[in-house]
C-alpha cells in the first residue's frame, strides 16, 4: 500500500490514478483532489480508484507513522506544495516534540532543507520515500517536442547556463532568455511570478522559458513541474517556447498542457 | 579637455560638476541635463560649470571624433543609459559605416558587449575612456555604514554568492534574499523593475538587497549606480537594509540618497 501526503494541486489526484493508495491530509493544508469521508470514484473524465483518506498532524507525526502501518502502508510519497501551517505547541505527541530540534533547524535554511529533513524523518521510521514520477512515468516527457518545434536554442542554452550556475546555490529552477538576455529568474515565489514579471517588464520577447530541477536536486523534494496555466502565463508573457528537463519535469496534466500549447501557439519540448 | 558622452539619469550632471568639460548628446537620447544652445550655470542648488554641448548622431561617428578633436578632447566618459535609437542607413559616414560589422555583430551578444565595441572604437580613435568614478571618487562610498546599521549579514552573505555565481555569465548586478531564501534576481530590466517584483510577490520580507558590479566587469560598462528612487522602491518592497560595493556603486546622488534613507528608515552600507 502506497500513502500520498498530499498538498495543493493536480499530483495527488494524478497519484490517486496509479493504483490503491491512502490519501494522508494535514490539518490546515489545502488539497485540490476531494476529499469528503467517502471514498471517491466520479472525478469527471478521469477513473479514480477508490482510496481512503487519513487525516494527519504535523505535530503528530508518530501517530501518523502509527496510522500509516496500521493501515499497511509500504512506502510513501510527498505530493503538492505544502504551506506551513502554524504548528500548536499543546498539541505535539512526545516523538515529534523529540524531532523539533532537528526541524527547526532545518527549517532556519529553507523549504528544501526542511522537506529534506522530513524525509529523512519519514525514512528513519521505516518508510521509503518515492519520487512521484516513479509512480506515474508517464508525467514526464522522454526528449523530443511535445507542441509545435524548438526555437531559441541559443536562449536556451544561456538560460540552462544561469541555472547551471544557481543549482549549487539551492536557487532557481527556471530562467527566462530573450535576444542572448537574461530577462527571467526564477526565485523563492516560483514559476508564475517570474512569468508575470517578464510579462509586465519584457512583454512581446519572444523568449524561451527553461525549467530544469537544480543540479543534484533530490527529485522527492519540490520536483520541477509545469501545468497548462504554465502554458498561458508564458504565452502572456510573450515567450515563444518552453524548454523541460527530459524525465525530470512534472507535466500536470499532459492532455491540458498540450491543449494550452495548441490554444497559444507555445512550443515545448523536452531535453536530456 | 573631458567629453561626457550623456544618456539619461543624473550622472552627466554629476561629471559636468567635476570641471570644464563637453556635453555630448546623440540623436535620439534623451538627456536630464539642461541642453539648451546656451551654456548651464543655474541649476538651481549646485554649482554647474559651464559647459559646451557637442551634438552627434550614432550614424557619424567620424564627425564626432573630428568635433571631439577640435574641441581639445583628451579623454571621454559614457554616463548614463542609453536606449538604442533607430539608425538612419543614409546618414552613416564612411567612417562609421566600415565600422557596422563589428558593431552588429558585439551587439548581437547583448548591450554590454556593444558598449565594450564603443569603447574600443572611441580608444581606436586617441580618446581614453575613463570610469565616472574616476573622475568623481566621491559619487563612492568607502566601506561603511552610509544609514541605520549592517542587518542580515547572512543574507547579504547568500546574496553575493548568487551575484558570484552568475558574474561569468554577464548577468546580475543585484539580488534580494531574506530569511536564507533568495526572492529577486536582477535581470536586463534593471533594479526598479526587480524591487517592483518583490514588493508584490514577496512584500514585508525585511531581506537585504545587494548591489555589486558583476565579477570582472569593465566599470567603464554600466557601472552599478543607485539612487533615491532606489531607497525608496526598496522600502516599498519591505527591505530592511542595502549593500552595496565599497568603491565600485554610483551614488547618484549621495544627499538625495541619504535623505531618503532618513526618510524611510532604510539602512546602506558599503563592503569591499
Amino acid at each position: 500500500m502506497r500513502a500520498i501526503l498530499a498538498g495543493k494541486g493536480a499530483l495527488p489526484g494524478l497519484l490517486l490514478e496509479a493504483g490503491p493508495a491512502r490519501l494522508v491530509r494535514f490539518s490546515g493544508v489545502p488539497v485540490d483532489v476531494p476529499v469528503g469521508g467517502a471514498p471517491v470514484g466520479d472525478v469527471p473524465g478521469r477513473d479514480v480508484p477508490i482510496y481512503d483518506v487519513i487525516e494527519a498532524r504535523f505535530e503528530q507525526l508518530g501517530r501518523l507513522f502509527d496510522d500509516l502501518r496500521a493501515a499497511g502502508v509500504s512506502e510513501v510519497c510527498l505530493a503538492g506544495a505544502m504551506a506551513r501551517p502554524p504548528l500548536d505547541p499543546a498539541a505535539f505527541d512526545p516523538f515529534t516534540a523529540k524531532l523539533m530540534p532537528v526541524l527547526i533547524q532545518a527549517m532556519e535554511q529553507g523549504d528544501d532543507a526542511l522537506l529534506r529533513a522530513v524525509i529523512g524523518v519519514i525514512e528513519a521510521a521505516g518508510f521509503p520515500v518515492v519520487a512521484a514520477h516513479l509512480i506515474r512515468p508517464d508525467l514526464v516527457a522522454p526528449e523530443g517536442v511535445l507542441a509545435g518545434a524548438i526555437t531559441g536554442q541559443a536562449d536556451a542554452a544561456r538560460a540552462r547556463a544561469v541555472l547551471d550556475a544557481l543549482g549549487p546555490l539551492d536557487v532557481g529552477q527556471g530562467a527566462v532568455v530573450a535576444n542572448g538576455q537574461v530577462i527571467g529568474v526564477e526565485t523563492l515565489q516560483g514559476t508564475d511570478a517570474m512569468l508575470g514579471f517578464v510579462a509586465r517588464t519584457a512583454p512581446g520577447s519572444g523568449g524561451v522559458f527553461v525549467k530544469r530541477p537544480k543540479v543534484g536536486q533530490d527529485l522527492r523534494v519540490d520536483m520541477p513541474a509545469i501545468g497548462p496555466e504554465t502554458i498561458r502565463n508564458a504565452a502572456a508573457a510573450g515567450l515563444a517556447g518552453i524548454e523541460i528537463a527530459a524525465g525530470n519535469v512534472l507535466l500536470l496534466d499532459r492532455d491540458a498542457i498540450l491543449a494550452a500549447c495548441a490554444h497559444t501557439g507555445m512550443s515545448l519540448w523536452a531535453r536530456p
